[in-house]
């Protein structure tokens, strides 16, 4: 029963773009899956290098790479197809057994990346978003930890 | 002279994560590159799906889809750095060398990128949508011909 559920959560985590994704490669879904997550690392670069104190906050900045990272947050929930367990990827098989946490998981980063977005928006000093910032790296920890191979 | 504009040029292209750009390994840069471009090519693969008929018009998932894109159109400027030219890349040298000509190509693919996606949010057939589609993937082609290696 609790597989059955799984497999229901698991396919509708895949919320949109069903209709490509289903006949999508594996290799083509982890290229694309890899690659969201590349965009989502670079521009946390940033927050995190003026989080850190690395580089001088910029809110104009700070904000335009959140924006970025709170879209892509949407977006890596379809990444996750069916299928694409096999293959060049640190994904871990709880991603598809265990799908009602990994969408839990997923559900918190994008909420922590929309409101990290929102916070930024009318930020003007680094205290503003950096508590903001934390809950939202934590969630990706969180993903990593658990739904990932090292 | 023209040497130099382009230098200058190429050096504002960089328009913003310059911070972080700057301090980033080129295979780290040609790896974030990438990434873009598999986000971008994987939402056009829906539209263009939908576009040839190979699966049904889906106004909201064709509108989702062409905003990711749009917002990705913004995203890739910032994926040129200098010095990213060497490495496992098709760019070819006149991204860097003939910066004005690869600005234009790229700020056409922004401009009807964003069109498109505007045009998509009130679209309710594909016959809405066609033209600018068209016109956006023409700005794709472009700069593929001319500053992507085959």
């Amino acid at each position: 029963m609790k597989a059955l559920i799984s497999a229901i959560i698991g396919s509708i985590l895949c919320i949109s773009a069903c209709g490509v994704a289903a006949q999508a490669k594996p290799e083509d879904v982890i290229k694309f899956r890899k690659g969201a997550y590349q965009v989502i690392g670079w521009h946390n670069a940033t927050l995190a290098r003026m989080i850190k104190g690395e580089m001088p906050f910029d809110a104009a900045e700070f904000a335009r790479n959140a924006e970025i990272i709170a879209v892509m947050s949407n977006v890596v929930p379809n990444a996750f197809v069916a299928g694409s367990d096999k293959g060049e990827t640190r994904a871990k098989p709880e991603i598809w057994s265990d799908a009602a946490n990994f969408k839990k998981a997923v559900d918190s980063f994008r909420a922590e990346a929309t409101k990290l977005a929102q916070v930024s928006k009318t930020a003007t000093t680094l205290d503003q978003v950096r508590s903001q910032y934390a809950a939202t790296a934590k969630t990706c920890g969180a993903c990593h930890d658990n739904f990932r191979n090292k």
